[in-house]
C-alpha cells in the first residue's frame, strides 16, 4: 500500500511544537449552530479554557432577525447568552474571529469555505464537502461538482492523531466523517505496521446512535420506527467509504463497510473484521495491544484496552475518546477491533475541537478530556 | 352529578342479546389503512375468527394507484396480501362491505362518516369527529366547525364497558380518545357509585407512547428529540378533555389532565388522585377493588388488580385489556388509580374491533383476547 | 461440503403428508413457564386452535406450592388462569399430555428429557442440550458431560423448514438457538446451491435485543448498562457457533459470528457477509432473490424480500417470522444478506410451536401467522 | 406554615461572604466511589477547577485489594487513574482529606459519618442517614435506629439554594434526596410567598429514569422489565416524602408523592399541581415567573422558564441545573409546576459539589455549568 498517497504514508505525529498561540483567547464563529454538531460545539466550547464563542449563525432557520441559541437548544439556557444570526459571510471578519467551524450542509460549506479562507478567516468543515482529494468523486458521492478544486487539494482530512503536523498551520480543516474516524483510527495501527493480509477482506460492520442522523425529522427518523428497531442501510454505497479508503489506502474491492441504525441517541460501534498476514501471527492480543498503544503514545484522546476487555458505547458516550479493542483468533490469524466513539463527539464537535487545539498551539485534549 | 347526560346515567351493560350476525364473515373496510391504527387493524382482523378484510384506502399518499400494504408496513409480510386504494367513498358499497373503519383525521372522518352512513354503511370512526354530543365545542377544541349536527346527535361513544346496549344497532360509533377510555374506565365505577368527594380534585397525570401522536414526522417526535426524554404537553388544553368530563360527568373546574410524552412506543398509565367522600371511606383497598370488579364482572378486557399490586404498561402492550390497580390512604380517603392499557390496542383499533362485535353480536372479546 | 452431515444434505422439506393429528386438542405441558420462553409459549398457545395447555411447571422458583401464573408474567391475567406447578417429572404422564415444551435451562433438560421420552411423552427442548450431535462438545460449550448420547443422537434439529420430515415423527425435538435460526436460514439456499466461495469468509455480525439472554438479574442486564449502549460480547467463542456449523457444514476457520447487545427487548438482526464463487456471479440480487424464494416455497414463516428493501427488527418483532433480504456487489461477487426474526417468536417460542404442528400434522404456521 | 421550622423560614440566601477558600486545592475523598453517584463525582471533580481527588474508596466490592476505578467504570478510563481502595475510616485523615463525599447506603452512612466528622473532616452525605430532623421517624423509613443524634441536629440539610448560609461553615451537610430536591425546589418560591391555597392537595406527579434506582442489579431493574415501561410505585410510602414535608412545611395529609420509573437512564420530571389561594390568582403565569426569577435571583443553577415554554429532561440531563417551567389555569388558580433536574447531577453529585463549593467559599456553580 506504500504507492497510495494515504495519509498513513506520512510521518506519525510528533509532540507539538512551540505553541502558536496568540494572545488572549481564540475567537470562533460556528456556522450551524441550530444542529446536533453546533450544539455541542457551544457545549464543549463553553468549558474550554482558550476559546471564546465570538459569534452564532445558522441558515436553515427561517428567522431572519437574531434570536437566542436558547429557543434552538433549550439545554444551552444560562451556558450560553448569545443570539444566533443570519448565516452571512459578509458578518464574519479576521478582525473579530480566529477560526470558523462549519456544521452546515455539505453544499454549504462548498460554498462558504473558500470565500472564508479568502477573508483570512481558518476553518474546521465538519461537513464532507473537502474531504475526498479526488474531485471527480463529488458527483458520486455527494451529488454535485466540485468548484473549489485548488481549496480541496490544500484542505488536511483532521483525523488528528494521524495528521496533527499538516493540521496545526492548516487554513481549512476538513474534519473527518463519523463512522470514518470509527474506522481509521481502528485499522491505522495495522496499516502502517503491514500486518493486513493484503488478500483478505476488511469488513466494518458499523452501528451508530440516530443523531448521526441529524436534526431534520423525516419517516426514517421518526421515534416509533427507530425505538425497538435496528436497520442496516446504504449498504456497499455509504459517502464515508471513499474518504477511509483514502486514508488507509484500502483496496476498495476488498473493503466493506455496512452502516446500521441503533435506537440510541449518541454513539457509535464499529466491529472491525481483518485477517492478519500469515507472517504476522501473534500468539495473543496482547501483541496487538502493545502495537496498537505504541503507535497512539502521543494521543490523549484514544484509549486502547488490555486483551480481554471490549470497548462499548456507553464507555464513551458523552466523551471525546475513541476506545479500541481486540480478539484474536491466534490459530487462523482472524482478528476483530472493536472500536467506540460518540459520533457528536470526536466523531465531529470534539474532533473539530482538537483540530482547533492542534492548530492554535494547545494540548490536544485541551477542554475535551 | 345525576342531572348530566353522562354515558353513566345509563344502565349497566347487560348480557349481550341473541346475536344479530349475519350470514358468513362481517367484511370491513379500513380507511387510513397506512397509519398505525390502520396496521393495528389489519393485525388483528387478520386473526378474528368472524371478519375479513374487504377493501384498504387511504388518502394521506401520493401513489394515485393502488399499492400492496407491505409497502407501508413491513411487518404485514404474507400476513396481508391486500392492496390499499385510494380512499374514495363511492368505492364502497354495502353490497361489498359491512362495516367501515374511519382511522382518518379529524376532518376527513367529519366528511366522510356522513356519506358513508348515507350509504347504509356501518361505521366505527377512530377520530374525534363525532365525539362531542355539543357541536360548538368543535371550533376550540378541534379547529373546525361542525357540518353534521343530526349524525353527531345519533352517533354512539364506543366506551364498549359502559355502552354495549346502545353500541350494538347504532350507524355510527364514535370509538373514544385512548387517554379517555384510560381515564373513563378508571374512573367509571366510582362516579357510578358517588363515591368521590364532590368538593376536591380530579387529576389523571397520564403517561403515553409516542405512536399515540401518529406516523407524521415532526421535530417533536424525532428519535433523537424523544428518546431519554420525558415532557408534559398541551396542560389545561388537551382535546380528550371534553369527552372524558362528557362521559363522566366531571366539573371541568375540578378535573385536571396532564398528558405527557414518554420514550416507548406502545401504552398509556394514567395516574388518577381522587379523594373519596368522607362518608365512604373504606379501611382498604380491598372494598374499592370489589366494587371495580363488580361493575366490570361482564367486561372481559377489563383487569381488576387486587390490593399491593399496580398495572404498567408491559403488562398491556401488545393486547386489548385496561388493567386497574389501587392505591388507598385510607386516613384521609386519598385513593390513587392507576390505570394502563395500549393505545393502539383497547385505545384505538382493538376497542374498534370490540365495538364492531357489538355490533355484530360477537362476543366483545372476540379475536381480542 | 458434500461430505459432512449437514441437515443440508438431506431432501428439502415436501408437503405436509396427511396429518397424523389425534382426536381432539394436542395437550402440552410447558417446563420453565416463568421465564420469557415460557411466557411467550403460554401467549401463541392461548391463541393456538388445535392445542390445550394441560400444565405450567417451574423449577427455578422457591415455592413450592403452586401459584398462579399471572404471578410471574402479569401480562397473562385472564388469558391464562392456569396455576405455575413445581416441576416434577411424575406428575406428567402420556395420559394426560401430549407434549412437553422443555424451556428449562441446558442442565435440566438435559436430565429431564430422557425421563421424558421414556414416559412415552414427545419433546420440543427449547435448550442446547441436545443440539450439538458431537457429544464430545459440550464440555467446552455447554461446561457438563453428555449421559444421554443415545436420545443425543436421536434427536432432531429442529429448524422447521429444513427438516420437517424428520421433525415429523420425531420423539425427542432440539429447538435451534436463536442466532443460530437466524444465520442458518440466511445461509440455507447458498450453502444448498453450492454458491458460496469455498475460499473465502463467512462473517455473521449479529445484534440482539436483550430478552434473548433471559430473565435472571445480572450486572450486565441492568437497566443503566443496556440502555443507550451496544458491545458485542463472546467473540470467538459463541456456544451457538458449533451449531450453525454443524447444520451448514461450513468451515469453522472460515466462519466468524460475533453477537451483539442492542438495548432493545425481542429481535434478532443478523448481517451476513458471503462472497459467492467465481463462477456464479448473478448481475443483480433479484437473481438471489430468486434462488431463495424457490428454497423458501413452502415456508409460510419465511419472508424472502425484493431486491432494494431490507428486513429491519420492527418488522418481526411480535411475528413468527424470519425475514430475508439481499445486496449484492455484483462486480466482485460479495452479498450481504440481511436476517431478521423475534428472538422469542421464530428464535425460541414460535419455532417450537411450528415444530409442535409439524409433530402433530397440522400445517407449520397454525397458531403462528 | 411559619410555625413548622421549615427551611423556608430561613432568610433566603445572600450573595456568599468573602471565600473562606483555603490555599492551593480542596482535597476530597470519595467513599462509594463504584456506584452511580460516585463516578458522577469523579466525573464532575475531574474538571473542577479548585479541587482534587485524594482517595476513592468502595465497601461493596469484594476486592480487598486497591483496583484501578477504571475496572468498575469504564468510561474513567485516562480521565481517572486512581484507585479505589477498600473503605476504612482510619485511612482518611484531615491532613490528607479536606471533604468526603460519603455515597454510601444509608447505614453505612449513619455509621461512618460521626467518625469522620469526629476526625475533623468535613463530610457531604448523600444517603438520607441525616436528612430527617426527627430521629424517630428513622425506623419508619429507612428501618433503623439513629444513633447519632446530636449531629442529625447539626447537620444541615443541603438545598443549596435554600440553605446557603448554614451549609457554609457546616461540618456535615446532608445532601437532598433526588426527588426531593425536584419537588421542593418546584414549590419553595410559592411556600414562601404564601401562596398555595391551604385547604388544598399539593401533588407531586414525578418520573425518574432508573439510575436513580442505584446499580445494584434486581428483578424490577432488569433491561426487558424497564425498557418500553412505565410503572408507579411506593405510592403514599416514598422515603423522600418526611423531607419535603420537613423541608416546606407541608401538611402531609395534603402532599401526594408518586414517584414513577422510566425507561431512561437519567433525569426526573416532576409535575406539581397545586391551587393558589384565591386572594392570589394571577391572570397569567407571567407573575409567578416572575415571583419564581425574584426568588432565585442568586441562584445560577436554577433556570426558570418563560410562560408557555416548559421544561423537560433532555434540557437537564448531563447538567445540574433545575429547570422550572409553569402552566396555569387563571379561572381556577390551579397551577402546575414542572420541575426537571438530572437525578445524578443536581439530584446527587452536582448537589454535593455545589454544597462542596459553598462549604470552601467558591462560587455554587464553580465547575458545574
Amino acid at each position: 500500500m506504500k504507492e497510495t498517497n494515504s495519509i498513513l504514508d506520512r510521518e506519525l505525529p510528533q509532540e507539538n511544537q512551540a505553541p502558536v498561540r496568540r494572545e488572549g483567547l481564540v475567537r470562533v464563529a460556528i456556522a450551524g449552530a441550530t444542529g446536533y454538531a453546533g450544539r455541542e460545539l457551544i457545549t464543549l466550547l463553553a468549558r474550554h479554557p482558550f476559546a471564546r464563542i465570538a459569534r452564532l449563525m445558522s441558515s436553515g432557520r427561517t428567522e431572519k432577525q437574531p434570536f437566542p441559541i436558547e429557543q434552538s437548544h433549550p439545554a444551552l439556557r444560562k451556558l450560553s447568552q448569545l443570539s444566533c444570526h443570519p448565516l452571512r459571510v459578509e458578518d464574519i471578519s479576521k478582525e473579530e474571529v480566529d477560526l470558523v467551524f462549519l456544521a452546515t450542509p455539505h453544499e454549504v460549506s462548498h460554498d462558504l469555505a473558500p470565500e472564508m479562507v479568502e477573508r483570512g478567516l481558518r476553518v474546521v468543515d465538519l461537513s464532507g464537502a473537502f474531504r475526498l482529494k479526488n474531485f471527480r468523486a463529488y458527483p458520486r458521492w455527494y451529488g454535485f461538482e466540485h468548484h473549489a478544486v485548488p481549496l480541496l487539494k490544500e484542505a488536511v482530512y483532521g483525523i488528528t492523531e494521524l495528521n496533527a503536523e499538516t493540521i496545526a498551520p492548516a487554513r481549512l480543516v476538513s474534519n473527518p466523517g463519523c463512522y470514518a474516524t470509527s474506522v481509521i483510527l481502528a485499522l491505522a495501527p495495522l496499516v502502517q505496521a503491514g500486518w493486513l493480509d493484503k488478500n483478505s477482506e476488511v469488513i466494518s460492520d458499523s452501528k451508530s446512535g440516530a443523531s448521526g442522523a441529524g436534526r431534520v425529522p423525516s419517516d426514517k427518523l421518526h421515534f416509533t420506527e427507530v425505538d425497538e428497531n435496528c436497520r442496516a442501510y446504504n449498504l456497499f454505497n455509504h459517502r464515508h467509504v471513499p474518504e477511509m479508503v483514502q486514508a488507509l489506502g484500502l483496496d476498495e474491492a476488498k473493503f466493506t463497510f455496512t452502516p446500521h441504525l441503533l435506537p440510541i441517541i449518541r454513539g457509535i460501534l464499529s466491529t472491525v473484521y481483518v485477517r492478519l498476514a500469515p507472517s504476522i501471527r501473534p500468539k495473543s492480543a496482547a501483541k496487538i495491544v502493545s502495537v496498537y498503544r505504541n503507535f497512539y503514545t502521543r494521543a490523549p484522546l484514544v484509549r486502547v484496552y488490555d486483551e480481554g476487555v471490549l470497548p462499548e458505547i456507553q464507555a464513551v458516550a458523552h466523551t471525546n475518546y475513541t476506545d479500541l479493542g481486540f480478539s484474536l483468533d491466534a490459530a487462523t490469524g482472524r482478528l476483530i477491533v472493536i472500536s467506540a466513539l460518540d459520533n457528536l463527539g470526536k466523531g465531529a464537535a470534539g474532533q473539530a475541537i482538537q483540530n482547533m487545539n492542534v492548530m492554535f498551539g494547545f494540548p490536544q485534549e485541551t477542554g475535551l478530556a
